[in-house]
């Protein structure tokens, strides 16, 4: 067999600000051959998600930091072209935290074949993978929604987000998006059955303009963003809310530490809690959580909507894509057929 | 019988910013007889408290505000000075709302005797009141500590602080205070069995000072301030660390919404909860609190102090030396012997 060439993006350093062109390098590197054990892997579809910035700062956060001259985390569907371990056959498509990258060669133990169609096995990556996971227990297990209360959240057309409005609606709550376009707007409302939604880029005062849309206040705010839409989303909550909080995106590039009005005196005159959580520390549910979601996505319950951008080459793009709002719904990179 | 003459603190108007002289005006008015099913009352001790600024506000919080005019809101141990009602006897000490005034009638239906001697009556007002509750459901319910974590504390040397950091001690934890004088220190460590504490007037680098002294973060960071203390303390928070939120003393006198770091990144990161609550949430399991309460008093375990202001005349300088930090232990105002 001819080697097989890997094309990979790798971290240069750490990136003040906006990462750009001096944060990713391109490189190219013959791969070796599986040993017993290990699979050939070629990429097909690249996650790419917030929470990878996070990596690329010498701090410890939740995860481990990336080292410079790594290749840039993320998870994968990935197709076997060569293997020698029993459990994995040629042609398999697996979930693997392959990275930025075309090829690799993996052990074989701690892949999971991806159980759908080559032509959605891409929802392994969104719905019926982290995504999914993660609205399912930020929403359920840390927003605990009850029957005919208000979720608003935030970052609504992104790939957690959207889930989180419709699982709201399953819960039987008023669903209520922020996103960043018209176009966004109309597919939360139109598409998956928000009961409102709103373009916080078209609004100066956002409370006010979030004001008529929650008529019963905010019982759940799920905070995929940070920033005024946060502020203007506290402003609203009622007594006894719960906000999640799953992302705030609106900072994961700045260069000092973000500042703004203290939350602390509303959650004390609301009785409120603000919780942070990851979907790893509900990992011994996973399999409860995805019974549901398939369910729900096969059901027509849970639709979702993809942004794709074409090649590994395009990768940095489709990354910085996110903090501008480019994706409706997960954001992926087909890096092969 | 002569009539008695009530004199009274009533509300001017709203102040902005820290209230003054302007704020308060003593009045005084005779004080008719009790009906039926009423008693005259006498207040022996009034208790200050940091909530009732919140009250002075015409913005709805967790209590309803104040109308210019009122009598200065406040929980009171009063002495029946006559009584239209078979439940209570002249001389009966009483747990009453007087508020800010020397005497009153009231109805005897929700008035709350006093079973403490005369000479330790104002511990109704402390350990064995409101802010031992208050304490008790923040620790325990919210903050939820384990053996052997840390607790810290701020406004520690205050009536629900001191108390924190006492029962952190009950719960097997490491026990951290933060207060705003030497002599609060001193007392801590030395009288209150808290492992650490700090002035924190005497530090810049608040967090820096602070760090030596949680060896191993912070588990629960019980926040009764805010600012630049809270800011300190969200620092040093562990994994899944509890920040139940009491109070935020720092911010009630000011004009506009206090701006600072903000907090919910490091609630993410650390998968952190931070949740506002108030006492009367929890009022149907106030005999169980009430009884551990006693249970550690008696036994020496939760030890007070008290700052006594003499003489109604002087309620408005007891309540303003709140915010000022006057106060080691609970702040109470001598109005009647």
């Amino acid at each position: 067999m001819q080697a097989v060439v890997n094309r990979k993006w790798t971290l240069v350093g750490y990136p003040e600000g906006v990462p750009d062109d001096a944060t990713f390098r391109m490189e190219e590197a013959p791969v070796r051959e599986p040993d017993v054990g290990e699979a050939l892997l070629e990429t097909v579809w690249l996650s790419v998600d917030p929470y990878v910035r996070g990596r690329m700062s010498p701090v410890k956060s939740y995860v481990e930091p990336m080292t410079p001259g790594d290749v840039i985390c993320g998870e994968t569907v990935a197709r076997v072209l060569a293997s020698r371990d029993p459990g994995l056959a040629e042609g398999d498509l697996v979930l693997a935290p392959m990275g930025w990258q075309t090829h690799a060669v993996f052990a074989a133990e701690g892949l999971h074949k991806v159980d759908l169609p080559v032509e959605r096995a891409s929802l392994a990556l969104g719905l019926l993978g982290m995504p999914g996971l993660t609205a399912y227990f930020g929403l359920f297990d840390v927003g605990r929604p009850q029957t005919g209360e208000t979720v608003l959240v935030s970052g609504a057309a992104g790939a957690v987000g959207s889930a989180v409005g419709q699982m709201a609606k399953i819960a039987g709550c008023r669903a209520m998006g922020v996103a960043g376009s018209d176009e966004k707007v109309a597919w939360l409302t139109g598409d998956l059955g928000f009961d409102a939604a709103l373009n916080y880029r078209e609004h100066k005062d956002l409370r006010a303009a979030l004001e008529p849309l929650v008529p019963d206040g905010v019982d759940v705010f799920f905070d995929n963003v940070g920033g005024s839409v946060s502020d203007a989303a506290l402003g609203l909550i009622n007594q006894n809310a719960r906000i999640p909080i799953c992302g705030q995106i609106a900072h994961y590039n700045a260069k000092n530490p973000p500042r703004g009005p203290r939350p602390f005196a509303t959650l004390l005159v609301r009785r409120a809690r603000a919780q942070g959580f990851i979907v790893f520390d509900f990992k011994e549910r996973f399999p409860e959580a995805m019974a549901k979601l398939r369910e729900w996505v096969e059901g027509g319950r849970l639709k979702t909507r993809e942004t794709v951008v074409e090649s590994i080459d395009s990768a940095p793009q489709a990354f910085l894509g996110l903090f501008s709002g480019d994706n409706i719904g997960k954001m992926l990179v087909r890096v092969a057929k």
